[in-house]
């Protein structure tokens, strides 16, 4: 049997040829038996029973962007006809519909093969406290698999399914992705409906999505992120398709006098060799003191929010304690000592760190962590089942607190072969922003996804464009790149898209009068004048009246004609105003004025 | 000694025709003396302190808004050298600092006069749960004078100040509005610093303000409000100009089914004749079901958020309960038994009613509700503390907990001569929207202000504008009111503002080319050009991009010179563009040149 890489492009081409996706079912299911480890999944459909749903899909439907695609559901998320168990037998029901997210991945084609393994209530970032035995992790079983999402993280690593749903409220849905060399998208808060899902905390939870790359992510992403209004949660975003990463973003990183690798100096070399990357990709990179964040991540799991956990299970953990993995009651059965004032003071106290972290923040794009400090083994878990996975946390807790949205993208492998990664992170919305920018570091050198021996293919993405509404313009002068009055474009928003010439149509002076020294373009009868060197920006749309207020008497925006016949918004001159001014036409190019001057 | 109506229109007018603010400041102890009312200052400057505060401000300076505008403060806001008691001597301390909101409106001019009784810690909405006696309502003595600022409402109601600070969290800063027959603002939460405020709720507190005009409580809003980045829970909202109330809104106003009154049949119809002034003035009058606001607001003081309460007086309602009012202790310490569990619960279940209230309120530019739905006595509250205090807050409780803004605004009196009062609300942001709404209803028919003999009148405002961030265009062809392309303007929101002409610098042509016909201004040298006829026109800033894509080649848009001398962005034309086209400057004017082809 070929084995078709599960990527979602590579399995689309492999159905647009004609093969039947129950021969990617047969491969599934023969790879987990290759596999071999038997606490990936705690329900794993009848191989029978998806291949029905296959059959039910009808012919290749190219419309449907997840046809055919293989994934998996961490078990705390319904799926009609399984049982949802959220690791704990007690707890354990029949789900009788599907959660509102695999709802709408399944509408899109998509195929559900089983339920995974899971830090008991998604409790936990090493995926080693369940009752079921935890599952192995899929690049070296000595490793922890990550956690909560344990199972869903194994599960895309070994190239089981394309993707897989975790859920993330501490880095559950961030974690597993370092540990097993896959991409892990941690939405937006509201964007993915929690509508079918056992809640940790609510008011930070979200579903995740574990991937081989991160365009598998965000397409399954796209099609998951619909509103749902019967989740009191549910924000809506927009979700743009995934363009090429950001131009020269400004993106932060932990400052030197507070980056935290646990000692691991392997982890320090990895980070380091990847914010080289991005800085030779033109990423501003700044440090931040990610002082006030380290508070913020500690509120999670030492203040009020254990609380939530514990209201969401209240009754069993009250009435059957016994029912709880140890570890788990341990942390969750702090939240009954806690009081209603201890909350709110909690809830201020977050406030005040998040105030007092804003000034770090204002001035970038993003930030770029180390998603995990370092590697930490089953049998470290075995000796002290607190200590390391708090260290997991170390650059994932703080972030649903502040309401951002993040990926865990592989990086080049480190020096001893281990996984690379690092987190994007960005506040809430810019999804696709953290996406994209992502694509960047799993493009850097030669890897294999996952456990796998599938190489990387780099996706073919759009061009890297502002937000929808965008606004076109041709500038001459002093609004270059790196000109004067380019700040005016760059503050609102705008964007170099290209070098261009007008038409020959033109005569080019500089003008006269007071001030910053600016050309003008005015327009004479065709072919009689000289074709101007110009750069084309985007504004967006919105902003264009704040830049148009800019713009001082004789100059104005009208129609500029290019040289290729077409045309554009941009700068245009009064004729009177040219009046007085230096006819520089025989430069045509005001950088070859200003050099001379 | 001349009395001086203390609106600040009336004292700015006043100050700049020479009058002294001490003669001011004379008033205001005069009319102290004659109130006669020992409840309504918890500490009352001395007036020489006052007149020394005046003389420092040194000679009229009419650039400061608030310039010798006397203002009472309630006594949970600090003003430094004052004690701060919030009703509840064991809790006093002495104030070194003013608060962030005290300290730019005495920036602005304003002269503190001195602290104001309040319902212990704020908590309650009829103003006699202090210690200190309660002050009488400035209406009738035999109505509670509302709460929790009931000293603040009380004092503008007799005109001994022009405003007042009070807190909101409930409707503290509504309800002694509507049982004074005042203004009072409660403004988006966090656009008014909580630095130096005694806290009740601090993620639903706001310091709010109470003035004679709507006119007048938001000109001190504008002053106060700006972002103090210490407190935490501060937010950066506009504050435009005050403008004539909008055309055509939509008004939500309680069903039939579910409007309450408690019996009150005066009351009900001076709502109704307010909604048909409403009505009257364009209004689109939508009847919205109130019960998921009424559930929500049911959470006040039912579920969790007591909590906040309990959680800012921890150490003193522990150590030492007998300190606090016996109604405040039986309220805040019920504080002590919530669980964290239960706080979350109360949050998740706060979320699950906002979103079962959106479908009801997702189509209203804003609700108009009555301000209270009765009137109760101090007799009354002696009989049943509780009861009629909660029947205040039907109309009040839910709006901070749904992070809204609001105004309650005098209506006509009732038809027993009670005070009428409304409250518009609309969510946070749209202080501005509110309050221009208000407007309307406050110059509805004659009246005196608060319980003086001072007749209202009304504010010269500013035509009713689109949000902040307006582009004035000067327009000379088809885009003018009721041309071809004049729905280019409208549809984007475009509002017509003045004809003007143009500078007598222009030649003016009918441009020739296919498409509707369009006339060009092409600018020649000063004088030597013709005057032409103009509209000008508004648009939202950020819909200027959407307009600019509109507008052809030769044509732009750049600077237009007035016959004033002044200039507006306008549309411009390429000389070259106008050649082939017909010079009917002579007319100078695009309907003359329309109505002659």
């Amino acid at each position: 049997m070929t084995i078709v890489p599960l990527t979602i492009p590579a399995l689309r081409a492999a159905y647009a040829g004609g093969l039947p996706p129950s021969q990617i079912i047969e491969q599934v299911y023969a790879r987990i038996d290759e596999v071999a480890d038997p606490n990936i999944f705690l329900h794993l459909l009848d191989k029978a029973e998806v291949l029905k749903a296959a059959a039910d899909l009808g012919a290749y439907d190219p419309d449907k962007p997840l046809w055919g695609v293989p994934f998996a559901v961490k078990d705390n998320i319904d799926v009609a006809g399984t049982p949802t168990t959220a690791a704990c037998p007690a707890f354990a029901f029949d789900a009788t519909e599907d959660a509102f997210v695999v709802a709408k991945l399944k509408e899109a084609g998509a195929l559900v093969i089983g339920k995974t393994n899971l830090d008991q209530f998604a409790t936990g970032l090493v995926g080693v406290r369940t009752p079921y035995g935890a599952p192995k992790n899929s690049i070296d079983p000595e490793i922890v698999p990550g956690g909560s999402s344990g199972g869903s993280g194994v599960s895309v690593g070994h190239g089981i399914v394309s993707f897989s749903l975790g859920t993330d409220t501490a880095g559950s849905g961030r974690v597993p992705a370092a540990l097993n060399n896959i991409v892990g998208l941690k939405p937006s808060l509201g964007s993915l409906s929690a509508s079918g899902m056992v809640p940790a905390c609510r008011t930070l939870d979200t579903i995740s999505i574990f991937a081989l790359t991160v365009e598998d992510a965000y397409a399954a992403f796209q099609v998951a992120a619909q509103y749902d209004a019967a989740d009191s949660y549910a924000r809506s975003f927009d979700t743009p398709d995934l363009t090429q990463a950001p131009v020269a973003p400004v993106i932060g990183i932990p400052s030197a006098a507070t980056i935290r690798f646990s000692g691991d100096k392997v982890q320090e070399a990895s980070f380091a060799a990847t914010v080289a990357l991005l800085r030779a990709s033109g990423a501003d990179i700044r440090e931040v003191d990610f002082s006030p964040l380290y508070d913020i991540a500690d509120m999670l799991y030492y203040g009020a929010w254990v609380a939530e956990r514990y209201a969401a299970i209240e009754e069993l953990i009250t009435e059957n304690p016994e029912a709880l993995h140890p570890v788990t009651l341990q942390i969750i059965g702090a939240g009954a000592d806690l009081s209603a004032a201890d909350t709110f003071n909690g809830i201020y106290r977050l406030k005040d760190l998040i105030r007092e972290a804003e000034p770090h923040l204002e001035d970038i794009d993003m930030l770029c962590v180390p998603t995990i400090p370092t590697f930490h083994t089953v049998a470290e878990l075995e000796a002290d089942p607190i200590g390391p996975n708090s260290d997991f946390g170390t650059y994932t807790n703080f972030v649903n607190l502040m309401d951002m949205c993040g990926i865990a993208v592989p990086a080049p492998a480190r020096a001893d072969g281990r996984p690379g990664s690092v987190t994007f992170l960005a506040p809430a919305g810019e999804d696709a922003k953290v996406a994209a920018t992502a694509t960047l570091i799993e493009a850097a050198g030669k890897r294999n996804l996952g456990a796998t021996d599938w190489p990387f293919t780099a996706p073919d993405l759009a061009p890297s464009l502002p937000d929808a509404g965008t606004f076109e313009i041709a500038v001459c002068g002093a609004h270059m790149s790196g000109l004067a009055l380019n700040n005016q474009l760059t503050k609102l928003g705008g964007i170099f898209l290209r070098k261009d010439q007008s038409a020959p149509d033109y005569r080019f002076y500089a003008l006269a009068g007071a001030g910053p020294a600016r050309p003008g373009m005015v327009r004479v009868a065709p072919g009689t004048g000289v074709a101007v060197q110009l750069e084309i920006w985007s504004l967006p749309i919105e902003k264009f009246g704040h830049f148009m207020q800019l713009i001082p008497s004789p100059l104005g925006i009208g129609t500029v004609l290019l040289a290729d016949g077409s045309c554009v918004q941009g700068f245009i001159c009064e004729s009177i105003g040219a009046e007085g001014g230096e006819d520089i036409s025989a430069l045509a190019d005001w950088r070859k004025y200003i050099a001379r001057t």
